[in-house]
């Protein structure tokens, strides 16, 4: 790629001293990312982690091809979705045996909806955002039919002034911490701590935030969290999903699919379910081993990371794009969505343009992937494990010369297109 | 593996003639079977197809690697839920667009159960198989107790005079067509037209039938089938899962599980859930793109192969591996619990014999891979794409030789251990 624009000298001098003082620089070695690529879709689809294709290669041709049927046991398969369930776990601030990794985000928030529903029988309210990702709010809706609840929908903000009402009322409450459009951070205790004053439960769901801040749901007191493998944890396409319940719920846990690798003695092929004990009774059907390895090793450029040290490097980047956006769009007509409070920043800036689906495409097309949610709202999701200050410069002065310049086709995408 | 046994001549003489005259024996080399290894475990996990490493890695490196996100669409990653379901439909013959592959078998049968239950609203049973897989009986169970349904029990022998009584208030019948512990093969034909005949709806599970026999779900008129990608169709460990629904129930179809790529427009992230036309709407959340491509790829063994001659080599296979039980192993205390009526057999053949448990471990032990089903049954499945009547006359020959010699560790497993 190369630079459209001569960069503001102080933004381009601010951007190399950042670059050159990062800790976390060797760790972008730890992904195989193409060159004359500027990757700002990580909070879509993570890139490759580079122990991935090994990994993978030993799983298929080693414990697959050679080891066959022996490797549910030789290889631990039977043992992945805890192990990777627990590997999650170090990364949300949950101790082991309260994290399970299989299926799908949407499977696994059914499965918690559900559950959590259950375990506060006599409340008829599920509170969820009406801002929140489409799977959580058909599921929600679907969940909320099923067992005869009412879904109201309450933005983050004003989730307290509605407990403080409804509260005693409402069985559990459903959000994210990050929102998935503008990347403005909830104060997921905060929230927890109002839902718990309700006496109802809080369940969390962590896509957008998982591996990208630290998060500590043992300490915060969730009570149930989802979350999927293929954005901050770069688990690859469609990765599995994971479902955390605090240890405390276990025992009275039921979950609405009692599939054969839940049950306590599955290999009995017993007439009736019974759940195992602790979070494998949240086992479902036999797991997609070869998307779980890979998971599994994507996870390993988590090694010796600090959580600490990959938000505040967010924090930088996230901060430095503002100060681009400052200088370079908004005279342009781009408008900043992502509050400039650090407090209030997940790891993406959203900018605002009419133009939006257009420039994503153009800025593809010269190398800086990105991605818009309809209609005019471009996101760019950084990820402190392998992008730097200068890839942002990159994008804004991209973005800046295709504006200026007008250099894109503004026809509008063919219906159903994959954005 | 050597042979332990000199084998008697007109078996060893059968094997040969019947291998060298075998048309498909050319599709062995189509999977990568190691050396030294008889390998009749393929109806729990299939082996390795040759086709599966290149395209994970292609679908790894390339795709994903280099793809990132443009592989959603560039690569077809979108489409493949739909696309692979086609290619698992012409092997159990759906016409196009009726059947999605994904997720596991025991999610697509709490949507097939669920889904069908709300097709016939007005009736209160849900019939199945005492002898179903143990994910079957716990899913209808944990439908009906949603539903309000009630389920019965009743072996598929018994299924036509059930109906004949019950019909009238039996919503669905979950079956399938091949027992998995004994192998035993009921019509499904004549089932399905049973339910029809009293106003039900069949659902099958195909898990152990699908890609080891000609099925034709459109012709019988099937409503709902699901099944698993990892036993004759060889996806690999935890293969997305399938679910078939005849294009007559479509308009109708209400699944359980919601999901954001089940919707109309997806990509609309609209705030209600507004299902898609045709099949697409049972698909959930993001399918797990490595396994499910790596089942894509596992299914091209299949390609010009005609399931007559499957089935034909198959019943040659077993009938020829009753045969060696006949005259080696039944003398020994082996009773076969297949049935010998051609007409009655699925692919495998299922001998009782007390220390099932100690022998499989034996067998394993000396590169013949069978298993077993407690307490007593050992099971040997066939796939006629790669087994040879060499490889079974050599597993009773070696299990002879182990009865015989009484050479085998008769401790009992360590409780949870997978078998």
């Amino acid at each position: 790629m190369t630079t459209a624009l001569s960069a503001p000298p102080a933004l381009r001098a601010q951007a190399g001293r950042l670059d050159a003082a990062d800790p976390l620089a060797p760790l972008r070695a730890r992904f195989l990312l193409p060159p004359d690529v500027v990757y700002l879709d990580g909070n879509s689809l993570g890139p490759l982690p580079a122990a991935v294709p090994p990994a993978l290669d030993d799983a298929v041709r080693r414990q697959w091809g050679t080891g066959l049927i022996g490797s549910w046991n030789g290889a631990g398969w039977w043992e992945a979705p805890l192990r990777v369930g627990d590997a999650v776990g170090r990364l949300i601030g949950a101790a082991p045996g309260q994290t399970v990794a299989g299926d799908s985000t949407s499977v696994q928030l059914f499965t918690a909806l559900d559950a959590a529903a259950a375990l506060r029988p006599d409340r008829s309210l599920l509170v969820t955002d009406p801002g929140h990702f489409p799977t959580d709010r058909y599921l929600a809706d679907a969940v909320a039919r099923r067992r005869g609840l009412d879904v109201r929908r309450v933005p983050p903000a004003d989730l307290p002034a509605f407990l403080a009402v409804e509260g005693h009322r409402t069985a559990v409450v459903s959000y994210s911490p990050v929102d998935f459009r503008t990347g403005e951070l909830y104060d997921l205790a905060a929230l927890t701590r109002a839902a718990h004053d309700a006496g109802a439960l809080a369940l969390w769901d962590l896509c957008h935030a998982a591996g990208a801040l630290p998060l500590d749901v043992d300490g915060t007191g969730v009570d149930l969290a989802v979350g999927c493998g293929y954005k901050f944890l770069s688990g690859g396409p469609g990765a599995p999903a994971y479902l955390y319940v605090a240890q405390r719920h276990h025992a009275a846990l039921e979950t609405p699919l009692p599939g054969w690798t839940g049950h306590a003695a599955p290999f009995d092929l017993a007439a009736g379910y019974r759940p195992a004990p602790g979070i494998a009774r949240a086992r479902i059907g036999t797991p997609p081993i070869l998307s779980l390895l890979a998971l599994e090793a994507a996870l390993t450029a988590f090694d010796g990371v600090d959580l600490r040290q990959v938000r505040a490097k967010s924090l930088s980047l996230t901060g430095f794009f503002l100060r681009c956006a400052d200088e370079l769009l908004t005279p342009l007509g781009f408008t900043p969505v992502t509050p400039a409070d650090p407090a209030r920043r997940g790891s993406q800036v959203t900018l605002r343009h009419p133009d939006a689906h257009a420039l994503t495409r153009a800025l593809a097309h010269h190398g800086v992937l990105a991605d818009m949610r309809a209609p005019d709202l471009l996101r760019f999701g950084v990820n402190a494990l392998y992008t730097t200050h200068t890839d942002l410069l990159e994008a804004a002065l991209r973005l800046h010369t295709l504006t200026v310049t007008g250099a894109y086709d503004r026809t509008p995408p063919a219906p159903g297109v994959v954005t």
